[in-house]
């Protein structure tokens, strides 16, 4: 496996990261996680804004252009043998090296990785789901940015784990329904379309941005609000969304069957409507352009 | 520099961490920040047990016994020409390498790196603070650990920073006093000394313990509790500690002067209390034995 780092595409293997790398000693980076469809990166721009604007937050070096960030996945996928398969990519940007301390030293050189790996698309299963103890931090800028801080989160899937369910809903510290633990969430109510506000804790989802774009385009009533645990439990269809699974329906809840136990027609409607949004975006030419 | 990683001593150059290593990808792990005295670590004992705790709640494979642990911290010193001199160490434990997803991988062997600098002791400086913007989120469990999740410390850190001040002190969701970026507060107040309670988010500091044990075998009434701005605000003396800095002043507080500005008369005990502590355990035969 080839991987992209600072410039270069190395072998797995000869890949090194440095000690004082402070993404791996104080989680200080973020990244991306990205989908290819037969080679193709699905809102590849939209997943290079999203870093570009977290970075600019966290005062993280990233200097790459748009062209140059298309170039590296292009190629990435490239030396994988990936550039007419399906894959999952990651794109991590850390601060760079630094010594002892919190406060990030003047001069230093962001690291930028990217992987990909080979990916067999599946139809996500209808999902049984928990409501995670831990609570989402939505007092923390944090809760709106792809960071690396996402040890809350592996404790919450894997609690949802060892419980035998496929995943789990973080409430935020008010008790409204922030995000899962790698998905936003979405209901199906008697009004339309709903999902937390990003002030809730929510991430800024590329999927979720699609989602909502697709309702609107559709004559689907489609709002931001604040949902609480009883609006939860009351609604119509739950599903997640999420750059690789795309739309994962939601039948169960804190063993509380919803729709009956049956993936919803919403679900189903978003599903086609999401794949022709794919097909579509391909064909008209927003597929990247080969370095 | 030579630094232990896995069972090996490399110089600093020379060590790799892998590029999936969940640590780096994902800030599952956890860490310690300890300091030697002369070549001898204080309270060395009292770490290792965190750790070990931490990383049996993390479900983190920790397998390296109490000798081994004062083996390898022994040779680290010795192998950078510290074993006589002041040092801070940083031992950085990891779940180690796997697949892309959350749930931990079920045959992962951890990353156990450390690391040794010199260190020059100095008078903590009468400090200036703020209060973050930014929340301690003490409905998660990582509020009571030393997890590889310091993104949250580090934008309040950097605030502060900007804003001319030393450190910063964290409110948790509900508006009590936390901590520090990377300390613990105590307050001085007409009752004793306080330090919030650890279910406030605080973590169950090393050094908050031995000033509380100070405290106790000294007659200074001690307490665990619930602080709120107002407490804070009003309070006698504010001190923060950690392992590094020990026992560091607050002589003001969003721009108001605590005890008139002055380092308090409790403050300048404890520091005495705290010199005296490390003298007396290590000519106790608390010093690490050569291994």
């Amino acid at each position: 496996m080839k991987i992209y780092l600072n410039g270069n595409f190395i072998s797995d293997q000869d890949v090194k990261i440095e000690h004082n790398d402070r993404g791996f000693l104080l989680s200080d980076g973020i990244f991306e996680t990205m989908r290819a469809y037969d080679g193709s990166v699905f809102c590849l721009e939209a997943h290079y804004e999203r870093l570009t604007k977290s970075a600019k937050f966290l005062e993280i070096s990233f200097t790459i252009t748009l062209q140059e960030f298309k170039r590296i996945i292009n190629n990435l996928l490239k030396a994988n043998e990936l550039n007419d398969k399906n894959a999952s990519l990651r794109v991590t940007l850390t601060r760079g090296t630094g010594p002892r301390g919190l406060i990030p030293p003047e001069n230093v050189n962001p690291t930028l990785m990217a992987t990909a790996f080979p990916f067999t698309p599946s139809t996500p299963k209808p999902s049984k789901v928990i409501i995670s103890q831990i609570r989402r931090n939505e007092f923390s800028p944090l809760s709106n940015i792809k960071s690396l801080c996402y040890l809350d989160n592996i404790l919450a899937r894997s609690d949802a784990n060892k419980k035998g369910v496929d995943e789990c809903i973080l409430l935020n510290t008010i008790g409204n329904v922030a995000c899962a633990s790698v998905a936003n969430v979405f209901l199906v109510t008697e009004n339309g379309v709903i999902t937390p506000r990003l002030q809730e804790g929510a991430l800024p989802g590329i999927t979720r941005k699609v989602i909502m774009d697709l309702c609107k385009a559709n004559n689907i009533p489609v709002f931001e609000q604040a949902i609480t645990e009883v609006d939860l439990m009351k609604a119509k269809e739950v599903f997640f969304t999420n750059r690789l699974i795309e739309i994962q329906p939601v039948v169960e809840v804190n063993s509380k069957l919803i729709n009956g136990g049956k993936v919803g027609e919403v679900v189903l409607l978003l599903q086609k409507l999401y794949k022709n949004k794919i097909i579509n975006s391909f064909e008209k030419n927003e597929k990247i352009p080969f370095a």
